[in-house]
């Protein structure tokens, strides 16, 4: 017997028939005598248009009544979904966050989790009922509803699967798994049967949107062992998906990985915004003015680039930020003219950044320069780089993304056999 | 300085522009001063959609997980009103059931209110902040979320105006006030200025759909001033209607009503069912195994009319029970038939209930007579007769209703002048 956590998505619960399939694997893995913690999103849709009331209501709505509105969708699906369950012969009751607790924090509308007592859910599983948690919501300071950000249900099975200390997280959703890249730009991409959790971090900041960052980064912490399947794979059909194979992708401890290959995914991301500050004079603090000016505004800046005239009286930087930060970010640069004298201004939305993960790259050379020479033996120019222990990421134009990644793709031999 | 309690029904915060309407009613009241709470509705046609889901999801569903799901709903609109508030500049924040505590017993699905702490409103209030109370639900033992049953909103605001010893509890609605008798059927109904809490409560339970008869009933225990006027009337005008009238009907203690009407309404409720016992062995124990019967099914019944046959040996006895209860009181009955011996049964629910009500009626003599010399003298046929106190109400065929109720609102006096 295994305690488990079952997650299911939005698109996964969005009617009353996808409920009932879902909770057709509920019924399996009871079956099979397992203690069962159900996590459900708000059904498709809901959330959006929840939403979109508070913003008719006001341009500028308090995020704590924001977080009462928007977290009823969940209190919904979750009613719903153990009315389901009941319907079906098993025990089983709705939990919303203030019921559990589960408490985050006082970040209205992007909340952190602080604190889950499992106690209460363990013991109505212990006495064979499935508890089914409202995602996405939690119990801030002061008895107010919060909600954890877009997405947050990942997250909110992952820390619910740590609290209750879960042996499995399995998060349905609407693809199968985790992919070596994206399936609809290479076609070979093999899914992984199984990924470290840095590795996923990695892909998930990325913009492999398969799984909430935060939550790979709760599972990465607690070492909660993550599944990602479908909730359309059949749900009486233990241990295969449609095709026959292990269904989805495990998310695990790299322990649990025996021979880990040197690379393990391609990933790319196209929301960046590419910045150069032109013809700076190159003197003591300029670095400090313009960086510090950005975090003072919540801007992350990423990759860096300096490069110093011959004469060394002036200095490029380039560097990148979230392509939605880009415009504000234009803003306070111009302002630090005043500051550190005059610079030019060039900056471009339409790059992308590519990545090549992995954790083998740890103890293998060359895996760098394997990148570079594959790019250039297909013209394709690199704008910037910046690398990690298990991460290699190059800056180029969005034109020659699908290039790029098919090109790096069959590099590092990741295409089906 | 006063405080107040303003509830608007569905209609009334059926979308952002109606919730804004509403808002300005709110607003009105501050700006004169007043501490305000509001309690809210589910956005019309909202709770009919949950219910539908929960309907969906099992045929046999669990009330507790209902709940849940449907109060969802009355959540929504207390964060969307708070919101709207605030951009109007006014301090305002949502209460949930939970949050205030607004304790219920565990009768899920049609809760009874058993205890409000007032403390956290009143000194939400005191501080300038609008309460934005979530009508329609509380909070069970075991810390499950309740509701109240169908417009639970309405006894959700008087007994929140009790527990902050409100100085009045505003019920906006569609309709503008309580009628001497529907206005459909007698075009010269008047608008009543004031009703008696025992006159409202009979005209509540007989049909008079303007407030939820428990609403009434906690109204009259607690002295909750209690006034039913329109959200559609100019918000921006202060105590006048659309025609210049003073706007609405107070419900209130009958001290205030200086100089009370013998008859204030004429109400009707075609929910009845008439049901005749034909050849009933006349035998002590008889009414005890009919009534009886029906009283263990949860049946009530209302008008008894017993007649027994010239030479004593059999009787008829005729009676009312809810048109919703027919099929299941015939049931009940025919099983009877074994105890009791056979007897004949007949039914119809081709009837209705039509009465007259007045607190007068209780210093005034021949109130009775006048109803029934009326009615003969337009041929309408009285099946049977129940009195109180402050009412006369008589069963008669279901095709005279608009012809009885017309001809005993004009034969009171109660035609506009």
């Amino acid at each position: 017997m295994a305690r488990l956590v079952l997650k299911f998505g939005g698109t996964s619960v969005a009617n009353i028939d996808r409920i009932r399939n879902a909770a057709r694997h509920v019924k399996r893995e009871l079956d099979a005598g397992h203690e069962v913690a159900v996590i459900v999103s708000a059904m498709a849709g809901v959330t959006n248009s929840l939403v979109d009331y508070c913003r008719q209501a006001s341009n500028d709505y308090d995020s704590r009544e924001y977080d009462a509105v928007v977290a009823s969708g969940e209190q919904v699906t979750s009613g719903l979904m153990a009315i389901v369950l009941q319907d079906m012969g098993y025990k089983a009751r709705s939990w919303q966050g203030w019921q559990i607790p589960l408490n985050t924090n006082d970040v209205h509308g992007a909340a952190r989790i602080q604190a889950i007592d499992g106690a209460r859910l363990i013991e109505a599983m212990s006495g064979g009922e499935v508890a089914v948690v409202a995602g996405f919501q939690g119990i801030a300071p002061g008895w107010r509803i919060a909600t954890l950000g877009r997405g947050g249900s990942d997250t909110s099975a992952v820390a619910v699967a740590a609290a209750i200390k879960a042996d499995r997280c399995d998060i349905y959703t609407d693809v199968d798994g985790v992919y070596t890249t994206d399936p609809r730009i290479v076609p070979k991409a093999r899914r992984l049967e199984k990924v470290a959790f840095e590795e996923m971090l990695e892909m998930a900041s990325l913009g492999a949107k398969v799984l909430q960052v935060r939550s790979v980064e709760l599972a990465m912490q607690y070492k909660v062992r993550t599944f990602v399947r479908s909730s359309f794979d059949d749900p009486d059909k233990v241990g295969v998906d449609a095709r026959g194979n292990p269904p989805g992708t495990l998310i695990c401890d790299e322990d649990e990985i025996v021979e880990a290959e040197v690379v393990t995914g391609i990933a790319f991301s196209k929301d960046e915004a590419q910045i150069s500050l032109r013809r700076v004079a190159d003197k003591p603090g300029v670095a400090a003015a313009v960086f510090g000016s950005l975090a003072a505004e919540n801007i992350n800046v990423d990759m860096i680039i300096q490069i110093t005239s011959p004469d060394g009286s002036t200095t490029d930087i380039t560097f990148t930020v979230p392509a939605i930060d880009h415009d504000r970010a234009i803003k306070v640069l111009e302002q630090t003219r005043g500051e550190i004298g005059h610079f030019g201004i060039e900056s471009s939305t339409d790059v992308v950044k590519v990545s090549v993960i992995g954790m083998g790259m740890r103890s293998h050379a060359g895996v760098a320069a394997e990148a570079f020479r594959a790019l250039a033996s297909k013209g394709i120019n690199i704008r910037a780089i910046t690398t990690s222990e298990i991460k290699i990421s190059v800056l180029i134009d969005a034109a020659y993304t699908e290039l790029a990644v098919r090109t790096l793709h069959s590099a590092y031999g990741l295409d089906k056999h």
